[in-house]
């Protein structure tokens, strides 16, 4: 049986990737794709443990080093758990977030450094980097704005200042020029549903190619 | 002010790590030296929330990896809360347990490999290894007996096969081999006692020669 495709979806807060890419996995579904769509911890139970522990408010004096251990521990339980099974049974995963959210929030957001936090995610996932990362991109004060208007709730990472959002911004611009082989950027400071046709017909651009039905 | 020292103990299950450096600690503190005993996650509450995570007996699904660097997240938020602000203060740490034990539980028991366990770790602990670690050594059926003996509950670790144990004691001496130069390896088979009086010696020069009152 033919192996399904890894895809990703990045981007700066705001710059709808949650929208886009459960809208890009229902069309294809509709079209007979055997596509899921996934995010971490994605149903996992020992990965929503260790998120929870992450994104509890009351947990302010986490170290940013001890976070970016914590994000690549649920990365891996919920690779392990969720998305190789789903590859080996042919199915494509659409993965909401992976690595490279990592790279951006706590690599470059919290400064640690893209290559170290790199390091430990290669750990985490060994060799399942994405075979492609639909890259949307939005410059940061869209993205800021966006989230301002949303947002109903705050999480500890929300409250953050908008210097860490500016940084998150930058260290995604270093990400997409560092993995250029495997990024595809889109322009998602249109409107969306433009931004989902674009994105839809990317993906299953990627399918057809591979072969994916 | 002198920084104080940080002396790791290590060694298999079994070989007397905690009853020798609780041990070792009270006597130098009754001589006057300011010394402080901790063991991970020692009262950072995040680095316990890490913990309870790890030994839950219903995480049996919990992958390898995901475990290797729960065990990093942890030991950097302890090593951020509690050794650091002490050294700081010119207190010599004396911890049960450190970096060492990953190398030899998951890198070697769990088979995952001491070089990439070690690579994690130092993500976590960044140059902050310890200035010598004293060895409990043992050999590993004289270990295990005494684990037998002694237990009275059962963590996840616990219900691990003879096996495992075994890959922990072989790992823990190719840990000795490869990091010589801060390794104080002590024969460990002996009568409590005289291991307890050994190690006293040892660590009171230690602390001695570096002018650690």
């Amino acid at each position: 049986m033919k192996r399904g495709l890894f895809i990703t979806f990045e981007g700066p807060d705001g710059s709808g990737k949650t929208t886009v890419s459960t809208a890009v996995t229902k069309q294809l579904e509709k079209d007979g794709y055997k596509v899921r769509y996934t995010r971490e911890p994605g149903g996992s139970k020992i990965a929503e443990l260790i998120r929870n522990l992450i994104l509890d408010p009351e947990n302010t004096d986490m170290d940013a080093r001890t976070e970016a251990l914590l994000y690549a521990a649920s990365r891996r339980q919920h690779l392990v758990d969720k998305v190789l099974p789903a590859l080996e049974e042919g199915i494509t995963i659409i993965s909401d977030r992976f690595v490279d959210s990592s790279l951006a929030y706590q690599g470059c957001g919290r400064q640690i450094g893209i290559d170290e936090v790199y390091e430990i995610n290669l750990f985490a996932i060994e060799n399942h980097l994405p075979d492609k990362t639909i890259f949307l991109n939005i410059d940061a004060e869209t993205g800021l704005e966006r989230i301002a208007k949303g947002r109903t709730y705050l999480d500890r990472l929300d409250q953050e200042s908008i210097e860490f959002h500016e940084r998150v911004h930058e260290g995604y611009q270093k990400v997409i020029e560092k993995y250029a082989d495997r990024m595809i950027v889109v322009d998602a400071s249109r409107e969306v549903e433009e931004v989902v046709q674009q994105t839809y017909q990317i993906v299953k651009g990627l399918l057809d190619e591979a072969g994916n039905a």
